[in-house]
């Protein structure tokens, strides 16, 4: 075994999902949310909110050729600087030439096409892949002679660009179009997207940079650090990578950049110096950093591309941030759905512990910004406790954002929801209490398609000699130990089923296959079988008492020499846990919630009786017999799932009993509790729901 | 006893308030906050913004003497309507003719004057009542020739009075108007004042009202109902009672005035008819409305003139109405506190059940509104009902709106407080940790200062045969039974203490003296001594076992013939409630709050160990031992008090613990919770508060 323990993921064109659960999702990505989006894209989902991006990228490609031709070309409202989102003057008909929408809507596009590679490396669909390249062509004739490529700017206010990196998105779209670059380049071969992404890199790296006559600029939203190593990755040229490490960098120094941007385009109306903003993560220099706070993708994404510049570099006041903002992040801040970012002002962090049920923001693609985020701690740092909450977050809130036919998506991840409330209470304004067609805004449900396009790269992580197993997700990969080929079969009941297997079906290596023991089991077993060479583990913190094993931080590492039959059996015990937060948060305070496995589960009134305040369970009475909560096979939307029945009471309760009374003992009636899986809420009507129950 | 129980309030000035408790309140109203509020009028108040309250009645004076000498007269702005606040332009100095503020300031002087009225009515100071003439001066001259009165419209914008009723406050202003000009006439017997309400009131009858070529108007924020009753009261002129009837009436009717008069305001740009407005309960008819909704005071304010106009004229669909009304807003709406209206949105009631403790909004004067509606409604029905949830209000949440010293002021009053969150939460925005100075919308201040003067008119009401004793403030009274003078003496050490007395000092009549037996006693005795000429009651319905008296509906009525040595004679048991809300309320399942008497007790971390969330206390070993608990003498501010020792117990928690985990019994320590008066909270420094704590 190695003593670096670093990792990077398995492509997921190596990874055949044959998994009962994710096959689904997978499927319904490819099926309905990427034909959808592609015709959202093209302004084509009568009733919604056009899109704009098929219209903007041709608008920017005719310009492009107006210029190459030396015509004149003035679009209506050139000149124009908009906020945040640009329409149609009221009444007239949208100029072909300008461009509408919100001002980083280029990426919605980019994170489509990202999520058909994957699909794409899954199998191959010739219309699809068509379709794509239709996508990828109307990019590359977007972009610009000298690799400028952002079609808000590129659309009348070019000479503009790069000024307003704080509220605009230039360096966002840069780092989409990247990711969108190399999983296209990964899933077809093709360089033209990947030639894109490069020369709009280096046209950024012209203006922004330390070198002398540039602008020390970074992004206002974060997600090019991350993107840029992954281009490094794929292409070698390690400009890339210096380009991520000074955005990082050059982050959150003094004078704040933020501020300096703002003077120059306002000049004598500027505010004047700022502490920097938090909103941004840009008030202190990374390495500084200790509290997530701020914008909660934004922060997500900006502590993702940390960790990989800490894995790459092994810089240890880098990889010590990060190890600081997880905790804060998934230890103070993080909801039991998996959900970050509880305040919708901002759509940011709150203080620590502040995890209101009903009011939260939890936004989608901050859960999934958490999911990358612990993938990279775990590319990092092999513990399992980021595996814990990466498969927190991919098995609830991710999920949750989108309905179980995959025809609409939440926003926003509430754990307590009244429809009633949702519909009359402005302070509820930013939740929904029935998942929405399309956004405006409509970041979360492309980066849903990408990441559960891209799952088998969460299931496993590899190096030069070890392969780590951090999620079962049943299926066949092709891994490289220690420069040998191996065929791996992955037997796997998750999220139902504590059993799981991985086999060797061809080939021979030595090499070690590390296994993770998830935090929510208590009682686990992991074992080789007919593995007939062990060997002994090298690194002397191991230890463990299999025989040829070794436990270190929630992974067992078997080394040997693997062989076609040799098997690594796993066992999780999957009890109901009756889950209590630490008590520093005043919200969950004589609450409990119940999880079994991954999955969260919540009460919606559709099963039980309204309000669910009114319900009451007895942790002690629960815990001390577990068998009394029983685990029943059920259907919700055509998925198989377990539902639990939870022996409870309701109190008695009536409007006509005054709102105050002398303390007694309450009146209660025998009853049980049906919960669900948190993330198959609303997707059988209107209901009310509760992730956390009151305990008595 | 006569059947008509209805009373009307006793006058201040015939009660001299001896109480210890509330005549340190009356004083401070009088030394520091009057000649504070004084100041503020006239904006000599260094660092508070401006009121303009004087400068626009002098404005408004020279308007009148312009037009008078049939000069032109033009301020600077004139005809620019402003939607709520105007200013001076930036940079420029205000202009001596022009109107600034908000559209309503005009109501601060008028509750000032009111104030002064009732304390000069409690004794004479000629250099009060000087400055009081110089405020009633300052706006007798600012009426115009027709009588109209509201600087905001007179100075520049006449021509457009009475056309936005909803939004603005003529109505609003001409109701404090007739409820100072009432009050100083009370205590004055000038009339000057008094004209100039009846003048102003008939210039609104002039344009409002049924009669063919009027407005069908009504006030936008209402109090004009209820003041303009007692302008009739004091009066006798039967045009002011049906004018408030008619704004009673009219309002919510179909079609929607509001709706209306925007239609001829806006002309094309008008949005369309609406339901209604709710905000402003103009959404139906009010003998139709059943839940108190919309701004909270407002409600509150439109309530008690429908409870007098109920009360005088026998209108049983009026009565219905208020009743249901009063349970919406008390038995559903209503915090522990006394405070109404949950949600900042709007500054109003929020659904049914709903109190949220942190993001309360429970505005002082809200709470002071539930305290006028009470006692109009007790004025109708003697139900200790109402008397006790005023008496809650008077205690906790419209004295918690000042501070001890009577120099800063809260406008909102939550139940729970961390200031660290709310200096950076913007969700909690309207909420601040310490109390303020001043407000630019000033409306709580002022509308404390005329609560606790008026007190003796919330403590005692009367009709010809029957006084009532709502509230125990100790005092001397002179009432008049059945045409004979009997001057009384009221001894009570409420809220600490639960022993009372109600004796005869001079006069000798027949009648009745019906005493309130608090809610929270559980046991009470009311006992006449030295009566020796006891009537038999004549209402059947009455029964009781004291001889010579029955009890009704939480009143005992004594009735004879009183001489002087005749006294009842209260003892109030006054244990330590350990209280418990309709489990409806998801905010408080599962916790208790601590009352004792009329008193609602909270912790503040300047007492004990914060964050205060970690508390547990156990109601039912408190309820087993209610010895346990112990009433402490203690002073905060030099005002002597009584705080409670509660047996408690401290979660153990650190930041080290995981967010979540299987749910185990708590580890707690010993300790013991310092409980101090809520309304006492915030004169200590900076500290949390929580008036709910945690059961276990």
């Amino acid at each position: 075994m190695a003593a670096n323990l670093c990792s990077r993921p398995v492509a997921p064109g190596s990874y055949r999902v044959t998994d009962a659960f994710w096959l689904r999702e997978m499927d319904l990505v490819r099926r309905e949310v990427i034909p959808y989006q592609w015709e959202a894209l093209n302004d084509r989902i009568p009733d919604a909110a056009p899109s704009w991006w098929m219209h903007n990228m041709r608008a920017a490609a005719r310009r492009n050729a107006m210029k190459r031709a030396g015509k004149p070309w003035q679009p209506a409202g050139s000149g124009r600087e908009m906020r945040f989102e640009t329409l149609p003057e009221k009444g007239q008909a949208p100029d072909p030439d300008a461009f509408y929408g919100f001002v980083f809507q280029d990426s919605d596009g980019y994170k489509w096409i990202e999520a058909v590679s994957y699909q794409l490396m899954r199998g191959p669909d010739a219309a699809l892949r068509a379709t794509a390249q239709e996508a990828v062509d109307a990019i590359c004739a977007a972009q610009e002679e000298d690799g400028y490529l952002d079609t808000y700017y590129s659309l009348g206010l070019r000479e503009r660009a790069f000024t307003n990196l704080r509220d605009h998105h230039e360096l966002y779209c840069l780092g989409h179009l990247c990711e969108a670059a190399v999983a296209w380049h990964q899933a077809t071969g093709q360089t033209d997207l990947l030639n894109a992404a490069m020369r709009f890199a280096d046209c950024c790296a012209e203006k922004l940079g330390r070198e002398p006559g540039k602008k020390r600029g970074y992004p206002g939203h974060e997600i090019a650090e991350m993107a840029l190593i992954r281009l490094w990755e794929e292409t070698g040229e390690q400009r890339f990578l210096e380009q991520a490490k000074y955005f990082i960098d050059e982050r959150g120094r003094r004078p704040f950049y933020f501020d300096e941007e703002e003077r120059e385009r306002l000049g004598e109306a500027w505010g004047g110096p700022t502490q920097g903003s938090g909103y941004h993560q840009a008030n202190a220099p990374v390495r500084e950093q200790s509290e997530a706070q701020g914008h909660a993708v934004r922060a997500m994404y900006l502590y993702s591309g940390m960790a990989d510049a800490a894995r790459i570099t092994g810089d240890t006041a880098l990889r010590a941030a990060c190890k600081r903002l997880w905790h804060s992040a998934a230890e103070e801040k993080r909801y039991v759905t998996g959900g970050v970012g509880a305040t919708h002002v901002g759509e940011a962090f709150s203080r620590p512990y502040d995890l209101p049920s009903d009011t939260a923001y939890s936004e989608t693609c901050a859960s999934i910004g958490l999911a990358f985020f612990a993938r990279r701690m775990l590319q990092m740092d092999p513990d399992s406790r980021y595996a814990d909450v990466m498969e927190e977050a991919l098995y609830n809130t991710v999920l949750s954002g989108m309905a179980l036919d995959g025809r609409s998506f939440f926003y926003v991840n509430p754990l307590a929801c009244d429809p009633e409330a949702c519909k009359t209470d402005a302070r509820l304004g930013h939740v929904k209490h029935v998942r929405q067609k399309w956004f405006g805004c409509a970041c979360c449900p492309p980066n849903i398609a990408r990441i559960v396009s891209s799952l088998p790269s969460y299931a496993m992580t590899q190096n030069e000699d070890t392969l780590f197993v951090h999620l079962y997700v049943a299926g066949e990969t092709e891994v490289t130990l220690n420069g040998r080929p191996l065929k791996l079969k992955v037997e796997a009941g998750l999220p139902w089923e504590g059993e799981a297997s991985v086999s060797v079906l061809e080939g021979s290596a030595e090499g070690t296959i590390a296994v993770r023991i998830p935090g929510w089991c208590r009682d686990a077993k992991a074992s080789a079988v007919t593995l007939r060479n062990i060997l002994t583990p090298g690194a002397e913190e191991l230890a463990g008492d299999e025989k040829g094993s070794r436990e270190k931080s929630g992974y067992v590492y078997f080394t040997g020499a693997w062989e076609p039959g040799d098997r690594v059996e796993l066992y999780f015990d999957m009890p109901v846990r009756v889950t209590a937060a630490n008590p520093l948060s005043p919200e969950t305070a004589g609450q409990v919630c119940f999880r079994r496995g991954p999955v969260t589960y919540c009460a919606e009134s559709v099963d039980n009786e309204a309000p669910l305040c009114l319900w009451r369970v007895d942790p002690a009475a629960l815990t001390a017999d577990p068998d009394s909560i029983r685990v029943e096979d059920a259907e919700i939307g055509g998925m198989p799932m377990k539902r639990l029945l939870v022996p409870a009471r309701i109190a008695a309760a009536s409007r006509e009993q005054p709102l105050y009374r002398d303390w007694a003992p309450e009146e209660t009636e025998d009853g049980t509790l049906i919960l669900i899986p948190y993330f198959a809420w609303d997707n059988r009507g209107e209901t009310e729901m509760r992730v956390w129950l009151h305990a008595r």
